[in-house]
């Protein structure tokens, strides 16, 4: 749904209609109203059921309606527990009634062809005229701990706290809940969004974003309504509270599977990634991982820096923990000289002082307690990871009574995250349920504790550039020495029925739009060579000018700079290399339809550098998607190219850079700037603006990109028109 | 210890003496004399203990001996149960009884010094002398379920089975022992090897390797004990059984943190790695890794093909096994047309028929009996992913019996492996114990699952690929056209005092070693860089010689090909090229002292192809580390570097060019070779070859290597001397 209205019907609701409500347990009517009951919401309940009604039942206490018609004016919220043929006519009922807010449970619309997705067109449409908020359909329902309120049919209630979770997929839901239950987490909000046909994840984003009880918001999603609406929405949340991700179809081969479960197109893994980069959203990628960094987000502070010590009565463990550290950005700071003194004073003569901290296999929990407040005091220390392995002489439960000492009380002043690891199975289980009741998390392995702490100081991060970098301005396109001529000459060519732009008119556009293009003329003849050479002004470069739409044509260059007909000083060289190239291409490719020979200038081009590729394409999702890396088939080989969507603010474009494993190369190992990287950033910039302003074009390549330490040339493009 | 006497006395003991019995269940004499009897070991025990003897106490039901020295002739084994300084003496006293094999328990010996390091070389020196087996010290003990022996101090005896598991460190031996427990997973050997003072991981390997009653072999180390010998012996036990292990220390962060825990050096990543894949070892890179993948080894058959089917009643976590299937080599084939028939037939319509098979959230145990059936029968299938979420309508248990009766019955003919996964809590718990219970391997998450499935098919393909090639034979490094040219040179600089050798004289060594090498000369004028171009033919190109020890001197060509001094066609050219070059490093790099110009062949070389790098360390664990990428820094900033270790095998050799990202482009990518791939093998091989013949070079690189497609040529050459 578009607008952007207040969920507190559906959330807090004063009374609730359960429609279709039954005393069956297997029924999901009966499952819904026991619910409710059970989880002990204090507003008004009205089960509608007509056979109850008519034989003067009751269910669960509470006297049915015989319909919907029969409700109350004002009914903040009905759940809809009727199959799909049934829920159509009743939610049009409930619209009449002034209902605020339905739940639509049923299953069989959208996802399953094209009469379901008539079926949900007809839900939407009902739901929007009368201005009723929707969840679902293909919902599990809605579950609210603040008020007490379980209006699903999922089993289980949770314990109140601040985590929040929206999924697409009900089984997700199911999962979640079952291990936030087993684990004792608290959480505010769990809401089954089914097939959003009004209520999608930007609505609930922002909802949660705005919801005083949620402190973290987790998601599982397999598609997004609107991918913009979307950006928009992580963007504003994530600035006030971590946002944990879980993408399904973030592969080729998940992407199908998506479009075969829910029935709709998806966009592209890049854009995704992308999106979430720039929303400031923490991607997760494994249902594992989800879990895990959950326990850390809903229980711990952020880090103040990449500082983590790890505190183990046992070398194995402490080692993984380091190994999975070196995989991340966190460090293993040595302790400083007066802690490692200190140290030294409380543990025994061969413990390991030194990061891992190893009190040996016979510490008893006093010298954990004192380790780690040692540790907690060191200013180098930002987190802490606690490892036990059980030992004939360990005492897991107080050990877990002592981190949650240190970790909770006057020894941790700073406010510093702490994780443990308990291995081990029956021996350790009630130390782990004491930690997990205390708020400290527990994890099975090291590496699954590193790794949440490890992402706990990527939020950190996110939050501080978050803080430093402005969001795009409408300035930063409206702004720009953009004039219609780009625009008129993608018209013009459209007009012919071209597909495809290449050659001195591509790079026309690209000059039109302001970006740095090298001057570049189409020579028919040797002649017209030397002359368009004479014009531009020598040296100049040569290469084969193949008809637009010949895909070979749009990329001048191919030869790259070191190729026999770059930097030609003289006319005599000129004329020699058109009859060459010319001569050449009838003889190898007489396919192709050689119109003759580019001719581009080369005096001020980087004689070093690199040769770059600066690009876009549309995704159906998420819009213009940028895209940066070398020239050449090695960069898609080498899967080392950075995406981002347009709008890009400038802090985008740097990072765009950044990002490539091939960065150091353009910044220069030795501190002397190989490639203008200011440069690079303004064409990244510029090409940004060419997508937003033109909609005509599909996309666009510009390769290669000439760049150095004198500046960034564009020599080739390639335009693709919708 | 190097001969490989059988483990017969420490495995399978006839007779153990408890050396320290005692009948405190707090000591680990007690705890161990506790476990022998509590496992039901039929053999006969002998505790020592003087104390009990002279009171005339029994422990546990026996009477104790009051000293080793009364134990009856030929015992086979005996747990020494007392601390360091009496562990010293007790060895030597069991070895004179003619004790075949001891244990020792006592930690503080190697890990904590120059003194138990001491302690540690008397231990070896005794058990040597007198050919006694020796595991430890600081050994938690060993356990073998065929004899029910449990000659151990940890808690628990799993049942039998066909996995064994060795480990450096006590911690991992316990919490493997508690998570087998906790799974009901059969076990046959546990050996925790402590210090390894005689019998480490090679030769345990070997031992598991023939023992019938290990099927997989999973093993935890931090460090191996002789590189070499460990190579070999895996080498052997690969090509009969799986070895999966878990190398922690494997990140230079977990490398120091081995160190300081075991007070040893251990190789480098990078060896260890190489090292892992030319022994056709599974390397494990996180616990919970090692965990889920020894469920799949143990009990499941390898699968013929890559193909993999998921069956699921909930589309989210089906997609998630999708993504996870595509960071694998698996993949999700489409079921025949014949398979989709019957699906559809046996399916309700709303079902999804293709890869995941999405049987419905309201699927009961039948529906998933007949899909499993179905994709069982089609060829396209190879392995199968049965996932579960707990809905209104599923029936867990049910359906893990149709699971177990179609993966174990008439309807596996093929014995395809099946994996399950069943998400939720305690709804699903007793449906997980029966397919465990059963031999299926079920996880938590479905990408766990995947990466299950997905090692099995690596394992596949490690077999495959070990039947196909042959081991490294002798004469590999005999038949090389090799003489002693090579070494005189190196003597010679070694002589003279060199620590690196580059110019002109690396070349020759290389030349000498039948490496492909560019005819070069050093020219210290002008004049003589003509007169050597004339000698070598034009064209030639030209680079700056430094004086021999100056870095800068032992890379010609750093300008690369497209230089401007590449490929000079007349002597005049010649003459400028050196002029200009000289006077430009006297002009630019005062501080370098110039020799001249190299001058070198530049005819037949190709004009179009990639600067490679090849070159070789000396790892201190491993020997000769083979290292193949492009020239120039990119490569290592990539991280786009292949290893392996000398000798080199063909497949090897041909390994290392394809495990590289930029592979692709040396192949083609339209199938027409770039650059000869079978001249870059055989350079390898001759590398390979120089690095075992020639120890007095500690390292060698040689770049560039012009590679293309008329052959590959080493224009540059540096070699370290130890």
């Amino acid at each position: 749904m578009s607008e952007t209205s207040s969920l507190a019907a559906l959330f807090s609701p004063a009374s609730i209609a359960v429609v279709g409500a039954s005393r069956s347990a297997s029924k999901v009517g009966g499952m819904v109203l026991a619910n409710l009951v059970a989880a002990g919401y204090r507003g008004v309940v009205h089960p509608v059921n007509p056979a109850a009604a008519r034989a003067g039942e009751t269910l669960a206490g509470l006297t049915p309606l015989a319909s919907s018609a029969l409700l109350p004016p004002g009914v903040d919220l009905a759940v809809v527990c009727l199959p799909r043929e049934q829920a159509l006519p009743e939610l049009a009922l409930l619209a009449e009634r002034g209902v605020r807010a339905a739940i639509v449970l049923a299953a069989g619309f959208r996802e399953t062809g094209r009469q379901g997705f008539l079926a949900e067109q007809e839900l939407k449409n009902t739901a929007e005229s009368a201005g009723m908020l929707l969840l679902g359909p293909n919902s599990l329902g809605l579950i609210n701990t603040a008020c007490n309120l379980n209006a699903s049919f999922a089993a289980g209630h949770p314990k109140p706290g601040g985590v929040s979770f929206f999924s697409q997929s009900g089984a997700m839901c199911v999962s979640v809940l079952d291990w936030a239950m087993g684990l004792g987490l608290g959480f505010s909000k769990f809401i089954s969004l089914g097939n959003k046909a009004r209520l999608n994840e930007a609505d609930v984003l922002r909802a949660l974003g705005d919801d005083p009880d949620t402190k973290v918001i987790l998601g599982y999603c397999e598609s997004v309504e609107d991918g913009q609406e979307f950006l928009a929405a992580a963007r504003e949340v994530t600035a006030k509270k971590p946002v944990l991700l879980l993408k399904a179809g973030i592969t080729p081969a998940g992407a199908r599977a998506v479009s075969a479960h829910t029935g709709s197109a998806s966009g592209s893994p890049a854009a995704y990634r992308a999106a979430f980069r720039q929303a400031g959203v923490i991607h997760v990628d494994e249902m594992a991982e989800l879990f895990s960094l959950a326990q850390a987000f809903a229980t711990q502070p952020l880090p103040a820096g990449p500082g983590l010590a790890v505190l183990t009565n046992a070398g194995g463990p402490g080692i993984l923990a380091a190994d999975a550290c070196a995989r991340t950005r966190l460090t293993l700071p040595r302790p400083s000289q007066a802690t490692l003194a200190r140290l030294a004073e409380a543990l025994p003569g061969f413990a390991s002082l030194y990061n891992p901290v190893d009190v040996l296999g016979d510490a008893g929990a006093e010298r954990y307690r004192a380790g780690l407040a040692l540790l907690l005091a060191d200013a180098q220390i930002h987190s802490l990871l606690v490892i036990l392995t059980p030992t004939a002489k360990s005492e897991p439960l107080k050990t877990a009574r002592a981190v949650i000492d240190c970790a909770c009380g006057p020894d941790n002043p700073e406010a510093k995250p702490v994780a443990a690891c308990f291995l081990g199975g029956e021996g350790v289980r009630p130390a782990r349920e004491a930690l997990l009741k205390a708020g400290i998390p527990c994890y099975d392995f090291p590496e699954a504790a590193v790794g949440a702490l490890s992402a706990l100081y990527r939020q950190r991060g996110l939050q501080a550039s978050r803080a430093a970098s402005a969001l795009p301005e409408a300035s930063h396109t409206a702004d720009a020495p953009w004039d219609d001529e780009a625009v008129a000459i993608i018209s013009a060519a459209h007009a012919q029925g071209l597909l495809e732009l290449g050659g001195v008119t591509a790079l026309e556009v690209a000059h039109a739009a302001g970006l740095p293009v090298l001057t570049t003329g189409l020579a028919r003849t040797s002649a017209e060579a030397v002359r368009l050479a004479g014009e531009i002004g020598l040296p100049v470069s040569l290469n084969l000018a193949l008809r637009e739409g010949d895909a070979a044509g749009a990329a001048p260059h191919s030869g790259g700079r070191g190729a026999p007909f770059a930097r030609l000083h003289s006319a005599g060289a000129v004329r020699n290399a058109f009859l060459t190239l010319t001569n050449r291409a009838a003889r190898q490719r007489p396919e192709a339809s050689v119109t003759g020979c580019l001719v581009q200038a080369a005096a001020g081009t980087p004689q070093s550098g690199f040769e770059l590729v600066v690009g876009f394409t549309r995704d159906p999702q998420f819009g213009p998607l940028l895209s940066f890396g070398l020239a050449g088939v090695g960069s898609e080989l080498l899967g080392d190219i950075s995406y981002r969507l347009a709008p890009l603010t400038p802090t985008d474009a740097r990072e765009m850079l950044r990002e490539v494993r091939f960065y150091p190369l353009l910044r220069g190992v030795d501190g002397g700037a190989v490639v203008s990287l200011r440069a690079l950033e303004r064409l990244l910039l510029g090409v940004s603006r060419l997508a937003l302003r033109a909609p005509r074009l599909a996309g666009a390549q510009f390769a290669p990109v000439l760049a150095g330490a004198e500046g960034v040339f564009v020599a080739g493009a390639r335009l693709a028109l919708a």
